[in-house]
């Protein structure tokens, strides 16, 4: 497979979208798909998908479309599903729990090692058959056991110097919760956060856009 | 303030992301702020900001930057954060829990007004002041306060029928958590969704790359 190794993270960014659009084709028993039909369900043009692809290598047949499967196979490899990366989530509070008992990792090819926390409440249980450690163990567990990924849920405060832990520890990568812009211990971790209130304000704005529209028709 | 209505989705989704750099270095003292330093720290170009910024009107002044208190006020301006926007949760599962008890709201200019659940467990109670009542009275209580934003946090199956119901009760947005793709059931409503899997994804895929690129560099 020809792999361009300047994609742009727009780019990147799509490509969990296509493999999560495939899915969906694929459970729903679709084989076949044209460029134009599946940009229509994403909000995108024909040509933006054939470009988008297109860094990746060749993919679909002029005229006959992309076979769903196979296409969601090789997307699933450029995004690395089949490497078999471990996590370990950092915090074990609602947000955390609610990523241990409903996030479904083994579908995006990650498989849940453990959890640490500094409650002890809840060290020594389980989450959904995932075991709790104290947060005092974590480099030896990681010592004793590489893992990929932490997923940091803590409380803000602790974030900085959980990610810092996680880093010196040698994780390859820290999906961040926190709401709090960690700064990358070092050049060689990826960090990645979800942060809800951009998506929320992305949301302020277009109710705003159509709140201004309706003034504006209302006036005419 | 100029505005063009024909702002790329690119762009939009930078919004917030300015808006959020922004408070910080407010929060940190800092008064001024050129383009380049101001890309610098959000990993853009200076002319990728400029270019962004120019979408809403005239920022800055030339050789002299952007005034950072009011370039975040009128980047909130835009996101609509000063129009009181009200909101209520669907769900008080950990998650629903967890965004209630730890989001910051009313710094992103939205009010949460009240949850609802069917656990009798949760139906009556209040969580961090918010008060929970029972699904079925859903619609009672939004005929009586109209309410821009429901927060969908319930599970994936109940997804797409909440949905429906928050979108005919007259609510502008939705706010989803589900990991379901709802159809937006009528065109006035906004559906913005937070996919947890396309961020662990793409994290994902930049850990592969790393991890090709050290392979390719053992082999040199």
């Amino acid at each position: 497979m020809k792999r361009n190794t300047k994609v742009s993270t727009a780019v990147i960014r799509r490509l969990p979208r296509y493999y999560r659009q495939l899915s969906e084709l694929q459970e729903a028993g679709t084989v076949r798909i044209s460029s134009s039909a599946l940009g229509k369900s994403m909000g995108l043009t024909a040509s933006q998908i054939r470009q988008d692809l297109f860094c990746f290598g060749e993919f679909g047949q002029q005229g006959y479309g992309y076979k769903v499967d196979s296409l969601k196979e090789e997307i699933g490899e450029i995004l690395g599903i089949s490497r078999g990366h471990t996590l370990v989530v950092l915090g074990t509070g609602n947000l955390g729990r609610a990523i241990i008992q409903n996030f479904r990792f083994s579908s995006n090819g990650f498989q849940l090692l453990a959890a640490f926390d500094v409650n002890p409440g809840v060290v020594g249980s389980e989450i959904a058959g995932v075991p709790v450690y104290h947060a005092d163990g974590l480099e030896r567990f990681l010592a004793a056991r590489p893992v990929d990924v932490g997923v940091l849920t803590v409380p803000i405060a602790a974030a900085q110097q959980m990610g810092d832990r996680l880093a010196n520890a040698g994780v390859k990568g820290i999906w961040n919760f926190t709401n709090y812009e960690i700064t990358c211990p070092s050049p060689d971790v990826v960090v990645e956060s979800v942060h809800f209130s951009d998506s929320l304000l992305t949301l302020s704005y277009l109710i705003s856009q159509r709140e201004e529209s309706e003034l504006q028709e209302d006036k005419t």
